[in-house]
C-alpha cells in the first residue's frame, strides 16, 4: 500500500484552554502537536477533530474517510456521545485502526471496545519512566533504542484492567516502583487498536522524538487492510449435506 | 480448592415453553437438563435462574453466591434488563467464572464482554458437527477422546466476530462445509469466561455425554480463585522518588 | 520501508527430479513457481536456493542479506545439515522473517523454533480443501475473499503439535471430516514466522492465484523491522541503587 | 482430581556443595528447601533428583511416575546429558508439567522448548524485586496480595528471548530500573510450563512464603491433564470423499 493515510487526532482539548501550564507547553493542543509530527511523514496526511466541534468533530463522513483515528481524553469523557460512540466502535470494526493515548485509558470507546472498566493506579509526581520494548522486532519498535526513557511523566501502575494484550509491546518502569503495560495491541473485527501510555497533559511528551516516532509506527501498523466485508446470517450450505 | 463450587444455570427458559419440539427433549428446560448433569458432580451445587422471574433470578444475593454462572439465551437478549447486565459484569470481574452457550453468543452480557458484535453464520439443516480439541492437555478437555461428533446439529459458522480467544480449545468441521472456533476461553478482571457453540434448542446435544462432560469441565475450569482485590486510583509512591 | 525486499526460495528440490508427476507441473521446481509469481511485486528480489547446492545454498551471505526466507521440503528433511540450521535459526532470531509451507511442518528449521514435534495427521486422497480466514483485517488476508477454496489438496489433520499461534490467521476444512490450522503467526527473537499449509508437490496448489496472494502478503508481512540489536549479559544498574 | 500428585524437584547440587554462602542458605540443597515446602501440602508427594546422581536421576522410571518436574540449573547446563534432555522434553509432550525457576531459564531443556536463545541482562548486586500481578485471577496467583517484594535478588532484565508468553502472569520491577517478565505460562503438547524469575543461589527467596506460595499453586496449575494420547500419521476419512 503506497498510498495516502488518512489520519484524523481527536483531543478532548479542554485542559489547554484553562490551564496554562498546559497551554504553554501545547499552545494549539495536544492534537496540534500530534498531527504535526504525524505530518513529517509525506504519505500521512492529518487532520484534526475534537470535543466540542459539532458531532464532537466526528460526523460520518470524517470517520469513513479515516483510516486511523487517535484518541486522547480526560476530564470529559462522559460528555462524548453515546451515539458517537457507536458511530467509532462500528468503525474500527470495519477496519479503521484506533490509536488511544494516555488518560484514554478511560474513554467510552476503549471501555467499549475492551470490555472491561480499563481502571488503574495513578500519582502526578513527576516520576521517572522507563519503557521496555518486550516485543523486539514488532513494526511499532521501529528505529527505537532497546528502551525509551521520560524524564517526568505521571505514573500509570498495575493492575491494568483491560484483556491480555495480543502483542505486549512495551512495559514501563517508574521511579516510585510500579510496572505497567504502556503498549499493547489488540484486533477486534477488522480493526487494529493500540494503547499506549505516555501523555500527561502537564509535561512535554508528545514534543518526544521517540514517542512521536512510536505513535507514527502505530499508525502504520493500524492502517485498514482492504479485504472482502465479513457475511454474517443465515447461509445456505457450501457442500452437499450428507 | 476441596470445598463446594456453587454454580447458578440461567436459561431464558422460552422455547420450552412454547414449542413442543423443544419440551419433548428439555421437558423441564435446557437449564434443568445441564443442572442435572452438573449435579453428579458431588462437590457442584446447582441451582437455576430463568428471564422470567423477578430480576431473571439473578438478584444481588444470587450472584454474589455464584461461583460459576452459566448462560443459555436466544430470542429474548432484548428482553435482558440492562441493570442485570451490569450486575453479571460487574461480578464476572469481581472473579465470578461465566461460561456462555450456544446462542448465549448474542446476549447483552456476552458483546459487553468481547467489545464486538459477537455475530456468525448459521444455518438450521441438521449438519453433522465435530468438534476437534486444538489444546490437547487443556483443563476443559479432561475425559475427552480427539473429537466429539454431533450428528446433528445447527451449523455456526466463520467469521465469528469475537477477539482472538486466549485459548482455544475446540474447532469445529460441519458437513455443510464451514468451521466455528466452537471452544474459547477468556479471561476479563479475576473472571475467567468459556464460550461453547453446540446446543440448540430443538436438538438432544445437551443430553450428550461429551457435551456434559466439557460443561462440568469448563465449570471446574471457571472457579474463581481467592485473591486480594485489585486496588485502583491515586496511590503515593513505594520507594523514594529519586 | 519502501526500499527493497530480499527472499531466497529455498526448496529440496527432489521430487521435482525423480517424479514425472511433480515435474508436469512444476518442471523448474516449486521454488521456480513461488519465485516468479513474487516477481510480480517490483519492490520484491527473488531468488533461490536448493538442496543439492554447496551449503545448501545457504551461505551466511545469501542469508545476510535475506530479508525472508521461504523454505518447502518433504522427503529429506534429515539430510539438511544441523550447522546450516543453526545459521538460519541466528538469522531468525536476528530478524530474518520465514515462511514455512506444507510439508516445511516437519522441517528442523520449523522444529527447533517451535520446540515440539510439530507431527499431524495426513491423507493423501485429493481431499477439498476450504480455508476459512478467523483473522480478518490481518495483513496476510489482503485482497482475499472469506475463504480460499482448493479443489484437490493433501489433507492435514488435527491434532498439529505446534505451540498456539500468537495469531491464527486460517483455519482449513477438509471434505473426509478435518480441520487444520493451516495459517499460523508467530514471532522468535526479533524474526517473524509464518506457517502456510497448502502446497503438495502433486498437486498445482501454488499455481492458484489466492494461494500466491497470501505467499506475498506474508512476505511483506514478516518483512524485518529496523531496530536496535538486543543487549544481553552483565548490565551496570540504570539507577543509583538503594 | 483429588488424587495425589506426583512431583519431582531437579536441583544441579554444585552452588550448595562449593560455595559456603549457599550452603549456609540452603544446607541440603535448593531443592530440599523447595521439596519441604511442597510437602505441606498432603495432596503433594515430592521427591528429588540432582544432577550428579545416575542418570541424573531421572531415569524412565521416574519421569514417568511424575506429573510435574521442577528444574533448577545454573553453572553446568552443559553437563545434562542430551539424552535425558530428550527424555524430559517427550514427558513434557505427553503431559508432564515443568516448573522452570530462575537460572534454569538457560536450561537445554527450556530453551528446547522455548526454541530461542532464552538469553537476558542480568546483575548480581541485591536489587529490589518486586513482583507485579498482571493477570489477577489467574489459580497462579491464588492467596496473593497485589505484589510480591523481596528486599534482594539478583537483577534480570529484558529483553528476555522467549516466545511471548502464553499467559504472562507477573512483571518484575527491579530498583536498578529494569523490568522483566517473570512469571509466564506455556503449553506444549499436553504439557504446561511455567517459568518463574525468582530464586537466587546465595539469597534466601526459596524461604519466602510468597515465592513458596508460588510454587506451589504452579504445580497444582501444571498438573497433567488426563485425556486421549494424540493420534498422528495416515488417517482415513471420517466421510465419504465426495
Amino acid at each position: 500500500m503506497s498510498s495516502t493515510l488518512h489520519v484524523t487526532v481527536w483531543n478532548e482539548y479542554r485542559h489547554e484552554r484553562s490551564d496554562q501550564r498546559v497551554s504553554a507547553i501545547y499552545p494549539e493542543g495536544i492534537h496540534a502537536t500530534i498531527a504535526q509530527a504525524l505530518s513529517k511523514d509525506t504519505a500521512i496526511q492529518v487532520r484534526t477533530a475534537t470535543l466540542d466541534e459539532p458531532e464532537h468533530g466526528l460526523t460520518e463522513e470524517v470517520l469513513n474517510s479515516t483510516d486511523v483515528l487517535l484518541w486522547w481524553g480526560h476530564q470529559a469523557h462522559g460528555e462524548v456521545r453515546d451515539a458517537i460512540v457507536d458511530r467509532v466502535h462500528k468503525r474500527v470494526l470495519a477496519g479503521m485502526g484506533l490509536i488511544v493515548l494516555h488518560s484514554g485509558h478511560y474513554s467510552k470507546i476503549f471501555q467499549r471496545l475492551m470490555g472491561t472498566t480499563c481502571n488503574l493506579k495513578w500519582r502526578e509526581e513527576n516520576d521517572k519512566e522507563r519503557l521496555w520494548i518486550v516485543a523486539p522486532g514488532h513494526p511499532i519498535t521501529e528505529g527505537l533504542g532497546e528502551y525509551i526513557e521520560i524524564e517526568h511523566e505521571e505514573m500509570y501502575g498495575e493492575p491494568f484492567d483491560i484483556p491480555a494484550p495480543e502483542t505486549l509491546v512495551f512495559v514501563s518502569w517508574f521511579s516510585g516502583g510500579e510496572i505497567f503495560r504502556s503498549g499493547a495491541c489488540y484486533s477486534r473485527g477488522k480493526g487494529k487498536i493500540f494503547y499506549f501510555r505516555p501523555g500527561h497533559e502537564t509535561l512535554p511528551t508528545y514534543h518526544h522524538p521517540d514517542v512521536q516516532r512510536v505513535i507514527a509506527n502505530a499508525v502504520r501498523w493500524a492502517a485498514p487492510t482492504p479485504s472482502a466485508s465479513p457475511i454474517f446470517g443465515n447461509t445456505p450450505s457450501l457442500e452437499k449435506s450428507k
